[in-house]
């Protein structure tokens, strides 16, 4: 292509208030209306923060410098923008915006970065954590849809921290995967494993990230917490947590992952559930009752959220894959 | 410190609507005012940018792992970060805001990435550029205050690409500094020099913001321009470029570096001049007059901007070292 014969729309005498729709004009030949839009509503919002802060050359180069050694210091293992995007509420935000939860289900959160696919599948009641320092924990659960009919058959991948609150991958020298596994609901819909009481723990804070936390005066910790995530054919995909009550970062997640709807008090188990469940009297016990959306209702849930924010903007919307893009251009 | 005992506000109970107010409140405990101001605007854009385009979890990966490229393709003499704010219109707005210009004066624009500090000091008449493909160019200016008077003395930084559309740094086997020059404006405030007609070239478009610019539909040509800075203590510092008219990427600049006062029509040497600065009669000719303004008036108009630019979101604005906070918290 004679790059000079590209069609493309004249720039105007580019001022400060003028730049913006100048930008949108220029990317205006993107082939894709959704990544269009995308590219219009990020311009928008980029430009507006350098005017709404009058943003300083020195200040832009520092953002500069902030985010090419965060993009360096990544590696295989490590993705400090996504930890960024945690820090931020905005890793919270899209799982928030991608999967909608009518009020009578269970909310999601955010996923974290150690999750692996190298759990082993379990059998209800099978030990997950063979960490002996840690405090036993019976985790009794059932998983249903939203009219209460228990689901049959759902993967459930369940992984946690040891007692020193390092998960298995923190490790160097482990040999094979510890305190996570995979199970399946049987036909009531229950799961159950035995696992160890989840203790707090710091997000990696040795690079930018964990700079700008300091700067900010925050702490890098979470709370003590459990993660859960559901597949099942027919059913939006959970990805969720279990935050442990009254623990000392409840409502200073570093994160954002806490939600009030999945905070659990832990209590004791019975002597009849000792007995049931082949565990100590008085050891501790978890319990929760997940409850999935159905995949349908996740995308009309998101497609009538989609409409309302867009209408916000003054735009028509039209829902192409399930994402939305203005109808009138 | 023991992070449980920081003081931070608690989080509520998150919802896609709420979380901004949350995250603003948990990095409140920032003790500069001006960062903690820059951090909540941030926050409020990138959520609102978030929730107006419905953002997928897969688009927000296909985000973070741009812009981990980008941080990693960067080296000491790649900045793609910078290039990815050029072409988002980005450099050129802070530029703007940082260095406003009142009508009668000359405007600035990108600096872009190929000044160096190598460039020799030439006296009046120097050839700068020494590439013999290069079609020669007499260049004759002023600089004067924005009340017409000569300023004497302004230290003169001029850089421009060879005939290929390369700076010198470009060339891997160069020896020495070639195509820029530093020149000291003389009592009557002139300044001149012999160099090379400017030609258009691309910007560095191998890597991730080349492949973001094709997929928008862009060229990555800058059209034909000689860049100029000025310094001189009282003075605001001047970064600017003169443009050629009739350039075929004139209108579609890739980092929206042309402003109007900036395009320049070439003439041609007369006989007089040939005579008067030994030059080719009817080659090429580039007269400018720049007019510079105060270090002063500057700053005024920037905290006067900065004003209006935070009563427009209804915050009042105190001007701390020159940069705005808000007055009331």
């Amino acid at each position: 292509m004679d790059p000079s014969k590209v069609d493309i729309p004249p720039l105007k005498d580019l001022t400060i208030d003028n730049i913006t729709e100048n930008v949108i004009a220029i990317n205006s030949n993107n082939p894709d209306p959704r990544f269009k839009y995308i590219l219009e509503r990020l311009v928008v919002h980029l430009h507006d923060f350098a005017r709404e802060t009058r943003l300083s050359t020195q200040e832009w180069m520092a953002g500069i410098q902030f985010l090419t050694k965060t993009g360096q210091i990544c590696t295989d293992v490590r993705q400090e923008f996504i930890l960024l995007s945690d820090i931020l509420g905005l890793s919270l935000l899209v799982d928030s915006i991608d999967h909608p939860k009518p009020p009578n289900s269970t909310e999601g959160t955010v996923l974290g970065p150690f999750h692996t696919h190298e759990a082993e599948v379990l059998s209800h009641g099978d030990l997950m954590s063979h960490d002996e320092n840690g405090d036993p924990l019976l985790v009794l659960c059932t998983v249903r849809d939203v009219q209460g009919r228990p689901i049959e058959g759902v993967k459930i991948d369940i992984w946690e921290t040891d007692s020193s609150g390092k998960y298995d991958v923190q490790h160097p020298d482990r040999d094979g995967p510890d305190g996570r596994c995979i199970l399946k609901s049987d036909a009531e819909g229950v799961f159950w494993f035995k696992a160890i009481v989840p203790v707090p723990y710091p997000i990696p804070h040795d690079g930018p990230v964990g700079q700008l936390l300091k700067k900010l005066g925050r702490h890098p910790m979470r709370p003590s917490h459990m993660h859960f995530m559901f597949e099942k054919e027919g059913f939006d995909h959970l990805i969720t947590a279990l935050y442990l009550k009254n623990d000392p970062y409840e409502t200073s997640d570093a994160v954002f992952g806490v939600k009030n709807s999945l905070i659990v008090e832990l209590s004791k188990v019975s002597a009849d559930q000792a007995a049931k469940y082949g565990v100590k009297e008085g050891s501790a016990l978890m319990t929760y009752d997940f409850v999935l959306v159905t995949e349908q209702g996740s995308a009309d849930l998101r497609a009538q959220n989609s409409r309302k924010a867009l209408e916000k903007l003054g735009r028509r919307v039209k829902i192409v894959k399930g994402l939305p893009v203005p109808d009138v251009d």
